[in-house]
This record gives C-alpha cells, sequence and structure tokens, in this order.
C-alpha cells in the first residue's frame, strides 16, 4: 500500500493530520499515519487514544516514550524502534539515557526468561 | 527444583544473598534468586549486572523498574510482573502512574502490530 | 542460503513443487518453498501439513488466511506478512477486510497486555 | 489489586459497565473490565475501542473473535485465550471450529520460525 | 476441555496413543496428547510431525531436547517448560546441563533487544 | 548511530575488542559490538556475560550456538539470526543439522501454542 499524502487525503484524514501537526508542531506527519489513514477510522481511533495516553500525566512524557521504545525494542519492531527513538531524543533522551533504556531492557528480557525457566513460584510478598 | 534457603547455600551463594540483603535492604532474598541458586555462576553474574544495571544513572531507579515492568508485561511473564510490580511500588510508583504504564504498554503492543501489518517503511528523517 | 529453483531440484522436491503448483494453480512455487528445499523432509512435512491445515473445513479458506496474517503480524515476521497478505487477498480479503484484520490484531496485542499486566484472574465462568 | 464490583464504582465506571451489559446482553462484566476500572479513563478508551472494533463489517463478529483467539493463543496471555474461547463460542464457534483455528494459529507459528530461520527474501511477486 | 482417556477415544485416537506409548516407552500419554485428541486429524498430524523431527538425525535426541526446552522458555509457555524439561532430563539433561540452557537462552533474549535497539545493521561477511 | 571502528574507540573499548579477537581469534569484531561501543559499561558486561556463558561446560560450544540460534529465530531478530548462523557453522554445525534446528525451531513454536489453545494443564508427574 502507498502512503496517503495530505493533498490526496478525504476530509476526515486531513482533520487527523492536522490534529497531530498541531499537537506535535511538525509540518507534516510520518509514514505511521499515512499508511493508518487507508483506514479512516482506525487512523482516528488510534491517534485518539496516542494523544490520551502519552500527554504529561502522573508520568511525564519523556519516560513514556522511554517506555514506548522498551516495548517495541522488546517486541522487534523495526519501525517502531526507529520512529520511537527519535520521538524520545526529541522529549530529551540523551545518548546516556538511551543506552541505559536498552540495557535495562535487555536485562529484562534476559531475567524473564530465567524466571520461566526456573518456573520460579511467585513470592506470597508479591501478591497482595 | 526447590528454592535454596540462606541455611542451606553454600558460601558462593550466601556472599550472593548477602549482597542483595544489604543493596536492598531486605531481610531475605525473593524466589528469583533461590531458584537461580541451583546455578551459583549464573546468580553471581545476573545479580552483578542487575545491580550495575539498575543503579541510578541518566535515568533514576523507579523509571528503570518502570521500564523493567512494561517489558515483562509485554513478554507476560507472570513472576516478573508480581515482582517488578512489587518493586517499582517500593520504589515510589503510585496507582496512577502504574496504570499509564499499563496504558502505555498496551497502546505499544498495539501500534507495534499496526506497523508490522501495514508494512510501514521508515521515514528518512529516522534514519539519522 | 540460494533458493533451489525447480531445473535444479531432485526429484522429491520437484514432486513438492508440482503439488503446490497442481494445488495452488500456480506457474511457480514462492520463496518460502525454494529455501526449505535445502531440507527436503521438512519441505514435505510442512507442505502436507500445510495443504491440510488450510483445506475447506468448518472454516472457509479466506479465515484461515486472515488468522494466518494475524498471527504473523503479531509475531512481527516480514516474509509472512508479505506472503499471507497476497494469499489473503488472492482469496478474497478486500481492503476494508484487511483493515479490520489489522484493527482486530492490534486490539488484542493491547489488550492481552492490559491482562497480563492487571495479573487479572481468570472468571469461573470462563473455566467449563 | 481487587476487581471493583459495580455496587462500588464511581459514576464513570459504572456507566461503562452499564454500556457493556447493555451491548453485550449480560447480567455483569467480566474481571478484565473490573480491574482496568482502576484507570476509568483506560476503562473507557479501551471499551470504546473494543466495541468499535469488534462490531460488525467487513468481517463478521465470529471471524473477529476467532482472529482474537489466535493473537491471545500466540501471545500465550492465559486470561485472553480462557475469555475469548468463551466470547468465540457464544459467537458460534463450533468444537470444529476451535480447532481449526488451534491448527491453523499453530502452523503459523511454525512457518514464521522457518521463514525467520531460513532468511527467505521476500518475493517480487508480494511487493506490489 | 476435558483430556480424552484411552479407554474412551476413538479407534483412530487410540492408534495414535498406542504408537506414543511404543514410540516412547511409556505406560500412558501425556495431557499434550490428551487434550489435542478433540481434533484426532491434528493429534496424529502432530505426533507424526514431532516423531519424525526428534528421531536421532544430524543431531542427537538430548540436543533436540534442550533445543525445544530454550525455545519453550522464551516464548513463555508453562506446560511446555514443564514437560520438556522432563523430557530432556530422560534423555540425559544433568542439572548442569539444564542450568547451561537456561544461561544461554537467557543471554539470546538479551543481546536479541540490544542488536534490536542499537538497529545494528548485518555485517557483510554474514550474508553468504 | 555509527559502529565505532578501533581506531576511534577509547582505551576501555579497545579492550574489550582485543579480548574478543583474542578469544575469538578474529581480525575484528562484530556490528553487534561496535554498536555497543557506544555503551562502554554494557559492552564489557555483555562481553564478559557472553563470553562466560559461551565457553566449554557441561554443553559443548557448538550445542550452545545452536540452541543461541533457535531462540534467536524464535524471537525473530535478523541480526541475532545471521551472526549464530555464522557462528554456529564456525563452531561445526553442518547444513543437515542446520536444518534439524530449524525444524525443531518451527515444531516446538507450533506445538507451544497448541498447549497455550488447549488450555492443557500440565501433568503432575512432570512437577516434581
Amino acid at each position: 500500500m502507498k502512503p496517503i499524502e495530505y493533498r490526496d487525503a478525504p476530509a476526515e484524514v486531513k482533520a487527523v493530520y492536522d490534529d497531530i501537526k498541531k499537537t506535535r508542531n511538525v509540518p507534516d506527519v510520518n509514514n505511521f499515519w499515512k499508511h493508518l489513514a487507508h483506514d479512516p477510522a482506525t487512523l482516528k481511533r488510534t491517534w485518539d487514544s496516542i494523544k490520551e495516553v502519552m500527554a504529561p500525566g502522573a508520568i511525564d512524557p519523556l519516560v513514556k516514550e522511554m517506555i514506548y521504545l522498551a516495548v517495541s525494542v522488546s517486541n522487534g519492531c523495526g519501525y517502531c524502534i526507529a520512529s520511537h527513538t527519535a520521538a524520545a531524543r526529541k522529549a530529551g533522551m540523551t545518548d546516556a539515557m538511551f543506552s541505559e533504556v536498552m540495557a535495562v531492557t535487555g536485562m529484562a528480557n534476559e531475567t524473564n526468561r530465567l524466571a520461566n525457566g526456573y518456573r520460579v513460584p511467585i513470592d506470597p510478598a508479591f501478591e497482595n
């Protein structure tokens, strides 16, 4: 499928593109949105959800972007790793922070499997 | 396999248990370590790595614990979800922060698959 | 490894290629089979299994192809996403159906993690 | 965390519970929603998304439930496997259909890895 | 679903159970087969495939069982971890070998994510 | 990020590169290490761990490399599949052995999902 550019987009897609550009203060939307635009309902639902979830809250946006990146790395999604590395850097992630996100993500993936393999029972203290 | 309790542990295992208890200021180690103790070399290597990776750095320990939790949730490791929820709460994660970690983790898992399925090409701007 | 073309294939591989071409009414087999041909036993076993599993049954072949695609998207297998998108379209998947498969796959991946993270206990009603 | 029952829920949660019960024609909501209720915004967003995505469209609800189940099985989410098996059965999935969903899901997971391992290049015919 | 015991099984299922018991020299089959028996075609196909794949070949059965275990641990399949730990032990896996399988599996899961996250390009030397 | 070549590396990175080259008897290190070098602490920790885990032990290095490959194939890590296929071949993996690793990995991924989907309870005999 080809990306749908702004000039070729129907009104409902243009409205989402406009909101993304305004919210993120960018001149154009990423390829992710231009492909999702083939399904305007999913485009709108996904953007509305992302906008709500990634907004400042109890956790600040930089931390949210680093969590997003860690999950994308765990899942091995090439596009998502590239786009959320860029997004996290834009939100303030330094080289040192990137390296620490990678180190934590790597360790979590390792110990997740050690816990699986040794079939470790959950400590009663964690059940509360 | 049965967990190896402190009193039954060989000296090299006791040394790791002692360091965990001292570093974390806890009276006993979790089941994870008591099972890993069947392989003292892996116990020591894993603890040394975790201690190094989870220490305060460019990212603070609470954020590291929330990243660890997000990865464990993505991987579906039941033990790790329970233990790192407990660890993150101990490090200061509130109910509101927990909910936001879950919401971000959920969205990342969703959009990772949308990017996969639509075969979105990486934007040139992300390649730098 | 290089793909094994029909003209270079041993008799046992040619026999599988012939059956694939006849069953699917195609002039040549996909790269998947040309690579698996390096192991003729696995080539034959895999084709025989696919042929049996993907045949019309209680579920029709189009639905089976869409399930195959949804799983491949979840697993992030680039080759499989490309080949099963093509196969599903050939079996009748429209653009609107593709978009719905993606939307369902995305939501399932999201709620799978929400269920993991909130450690939701299975409802007694589901245990029957 | 404990499930939040209807009688103890704040008004915004009760409103979502009411809509779930009405839409699905059930006397009570599943544990999934009772746990998500700890985060009313995510509860509402997730329910609204599920309601939109799982509604009849180009694909009928039974097929959508079977895709949801296949993804949940691939991801190994115990709660989701149990709940979506129940949901798919309620939507009309017979024993024979269940078995075919499992067989397709199993084969897809197998061939996804064979394609990964043999590093099969995408056929030019799939790139359109 | 309930497991299907030998005495209650139809002839085609009994035939597979008999072959499993004879091949593995065991008095009864595992729960895996007793559940798969709800779909006799998948039961037979899966057993025939497992029997072929796990037979002695270029790699001996113990190594195959350890690979099976490593994959099951990576995927977090609780049943499979339990059953293939038992199978590998029966085939000769010692405690020391088990620990090394876990250590390798853990490291692979860690470095897989480091490679993903740092977006390491494939070395030209590996492309041959 | 760009790979860090030996000539441009700080002393602590050069020391790790030297140890890798000496241990593996190779003229240069792979891209994996050249990218990890952006985080010298993780570079050193990861190399020290890999060196310890992959050394001859109760399991020989060829088997360890095949397990590493099987896990990388399961996770779909493109770089890791390429590099560990090369490493396993260097350690003695023949074409026939490669094919058997793939076949076992494929079957394990299939039956992991069948066990998940049929919700097979663990046999009491496996619990010891």
